[in-house]
């Protein structure tokens, strides 16, 4: 593979990618986040931005963090109400402990929300102190839910769906690297802009193995209106990093393409940027003739139909 | 026709519009979202952003939508508690199976909105569960409907009104094409910025019918301060794909203009975008002498009035 | 004055300040509001955004009508369950009629804020009906309340003092106009940049008037950080359209320049915008000998005092 | 060291800085602040944004400052309930004016968070109508507690650790200044930019000091994808204010190096500013061998681990 290093010596290498030319593994994960770890902070926490980590948190583990919260506040000050003692609250069901019990869980939930029916009220000082203070710590929690809420659906994200592979094809007498992406949901991407970085794994003398990273030029790299699907074609001439490798050398080196698309999204009216990356060694880059059509008039002809279940649709290489 | 094509490929069309050269209908549409639909996807709910279609939602939707949740919530949790039987809560009017329905309801609303009167309030277990949940999902909620409230209407937005229809007049020995636009509320713009793109169909010898994307030029493509109208003007001459077209052309041809003007909005700190398109098959590429002026000095000469109600107001061609 | 006219003819005026040449009046308001009406709008309340107007007003005037408008919302439902009779409600001091509107109206602000003490509560369907909505609707004006405060004091604004009047000094053997401002709050911007237009009345041979729009040029347009105060100089040479103008030449035309400084504050993570005016007609230009140092080292050489007080402080011209 | 201030009289020093050249003290505090202090304005708490200054603070200080807050609120009204008389409340506990108090205070703090059990409740007209502004209060005071928490945490920040000190040290047959910095939250920066500008107190012959200011280039100003560290390179050769300047150079002058770092944030879509400032004084300008590396592939080669608590970790210069 002498060959190969030294056209890549040949290209000029891209000085400020931020990854490591002696990193390890996968630079970019497939959802587009960096592959770091990190550590050595003397409060481990402080790695986590909670806001961050709620952000990004699937739905359904959101919803569950709140409720089990709620659960656990409720457990938590029904058990200081039990411990102060349940003659300090009105109107508690004292037939069993359970039904003691109950009732002050009860009691707390109908605090920690506000709703105070007042069946069960506190009368002691230390009851209704506590329970002051239970209202409180309740309004300030659905404060920051509200704001949670907020910040989790107004997040500014550019809705995009890239294709799961990259295809190299015979293009204008050549080949080309291409793929595609196109937006899934009803917001609107203007003045959208490509960067392609690619890292290539190279083998030192020493048996070392150290990274370079290239630009990837692409046909076009802004685009107007990002309403339908955009095609990022990379022509694979002699600027490319990728002139002359064939299928067996993308099986055997470690090459890893990045995209970063950067558009102005006209609802949110802010910049959206969404990233993803493809691996040789993940069998992420393939050859093949071509892309499939993704659009067609619809059949009234007054618009046009994006079919987003076509996006990793292709005509395989024939042999 | 021939000699209109041969034009058009003299003309450098424009690769980057982000269209489909053989879409078909209108490209954008008079609001200035883009004529697509889409397909494939596995949950058709995915390509709905929830989020975007209720900040575009029209105010009477919006609130349709709120109070029409609210009534749905207070059913459903009625019909549990009714399920769970009458005898969990105190102080229901058990008079009539009716009155015990509504009792049990307005039990539900004074949980949902944690008002929490106390005259009904429940006892047993399962209906002091359900309340726990339900003043729990009502603050929720509330929550997210504090979030949609701001996500309406902070929403950045442009709040300009374009002249419905672009005019071709005498301009300076040729012809121009223009048409306007003008804030109509009191937000302030500032750098304003124009993009306009045209498409015309062009039908290939096979009888197929393309379309070609082509910048159209304006005098002035940014604007210091959009406080009064801006009248945007594309000379036609030479480098015009509408050189020599005359009005005959205009109404057998599918020729789209697509205006997309960007600011920045100085109450909302943010840059906004409106976009909208003129058709000639809809009639919205006319042909005239010119615009009548919008504004006017005020009686008292201390101000300037500007009259939204011109912004259509020309004078037609003499024939 | 055919000389000046004659010069002005010299000069490139600028097209795209945004603002007619044939206007009267003040173009900018001293506050940065261009200074014009809307009228022709079918709706004339179309031409407020409530939003924009709600984030404008001073404090005392949006407490007030948030203040008004709880009033108000509660005399309207407590004349509503009045209206429905007294006897819907438990609780009531029926001893007078106005002790029985006084617990009607504490029943309703009891229901708007989702207190519910429950010592008054409906119990027919009628009021218990509203008291359903009411409770609703006081959720619902509380999350649009929380929204409102929350655009207030999140608006991203420069906090920027200019100094009110504008001066010409002597500088470097011929003349400059200066002005200067200073940010007054603790919010930290940085790459200032101004923009300096200025608008000239030229009366024309019919005797009509016409303004013209000039760029001024400044020594400095961008600033890296804006702590201190920042005086900006526009050197009046054969390239600027005050060029060889006199205090008589101030005092008669009708001279304004505009100036719109926009910067980044590094707090709220924005581009702000703040703009001002000054108008020779209203003695805002004015000339003299030069601005005091409004800076100075603190006492314990340890930090810099800068005195916000002495912003308009400048020596006056010699006689 | 003439010779040295005849250097700086050679390289153009940068106007745009927005430092005052005849400042004392340090110009930009560790944290990134500028280092000024406002006086001069009529209100002297004009000068603080609150909303700004709530934003900044600790979080275990603004915590506090809501729960004094809510205190304060409580013991107010619960005065004023007092004073009123207590006979205007029923269900008060009226044993001793110990208890009596108490219950009005818990009273109070039931209206404010709107959880009104009922046990205590207003009977007479003005407990009732405090009861309702209270109410009132209470809930525009957690409305602005939504949007303080929200403007906290959703507030973009670059959460970068710089390294405390700049390092000078041996670099391609001369010398070079460098300073690195991390990301340290699970955020995700990318086009970072820096810019770096030094001032170096210079002494006139009358004695007195005035600072100058320079730009000093960095071989990459910008990097793609700041997702390990990032060591900023200022070589020192002859375009540098710092070329032939020595160790003792640099403890006995005063030269501050102000860096500033701008990146987009993906989580938060936004552009996000960090700050920091190398003072000799201070000792922050050291010279050494060079840094340690701050970053390791992980043991199982899969990612790489960036050790955080490295970042000032470098070899000494050898003696």
């Amino acid at each position: 593979m002498a060959k190969i290093a030294n056209r890549f010596s040949r290209l000029k290498s891209r000085e400020d990618s931020g990854f490591s030319s002696n990193a390890t593994g996968r630079f970019v994960n497939k959802n587009g986040a960096p592959n770091i770890k990190r550590t050595g902070l003397s409060n481990p926490l402080e790695k986590y931005s909670w806001y961050h980590t709620l952000l990004d948190l699937p739905s359904w583990k959101f919803i569950f963090f709140l409720v089990s919260g709620y659960i656990l506040a409720n457990l938590f000050f029904a058990s200081v109400y039990y411990v102060i003692g349940i003659e300090h609250l009105t109107g508690i069901d004292k037939s069993t402990p359970l039904h003691e019990f109950n009732d002050v869980f009860f009691f707390s939930s109908q605090t920690f929300t506000t709703v105070g029916y007042g069946r069960i009220a506190p009368v002691g000082f230390l009851a209704s102190l506590v329970a002051t203070f239970e209202a409180f710590l309740g309004l300030l929690g659905f404060a920051i839910a509200t704001g949670l809420f907020y910040g989790r659906f107004s997040r500014p994200r550019a809705f995009l769906k890239f294709s799961s592979i990259a295809l190299i094809v015979p293009f204008k007498g050549g080949t080309a690297l291409m793929f595609r992406m196109a937006p899934f949901k009803n917001n609107l991407l203007t003045d959208a802009q490509i960067i392609l970085t690619c890292a290539i794994e190279d083998h030192t003398e020493e048996g070392n193995s150290k990274s370079k990273f290239f630009t990837l030029d692409t046909q076009l790299n802004t685009i107007n209106s990002l309403s339908l699907n955009w095609t990022v074609v990379h022509v694979i001439d002699e600027n490319s990093p990728f002139f002359d490798l064939g299928e067996d050398h993308f099986s055997e080196m470690d090459i890893e393409i990045f995209a970063q698309v950067r558009a102005f999204d006209e609802v949110f009216s802010n910049t959206v940027v969404q990233r993803t990356s493809y691996a040789s060694i993940e069998n992420e880059i393939v050859f093949g003739e071509k892309f499939n059509m993704m659009y067609a008039p619809s059949k009234d002809q007054k618009t046009t139909v994006l079919n987003l279940g076509l996006i990793d649709s292709y005509i395989p290489k024939k042999r």
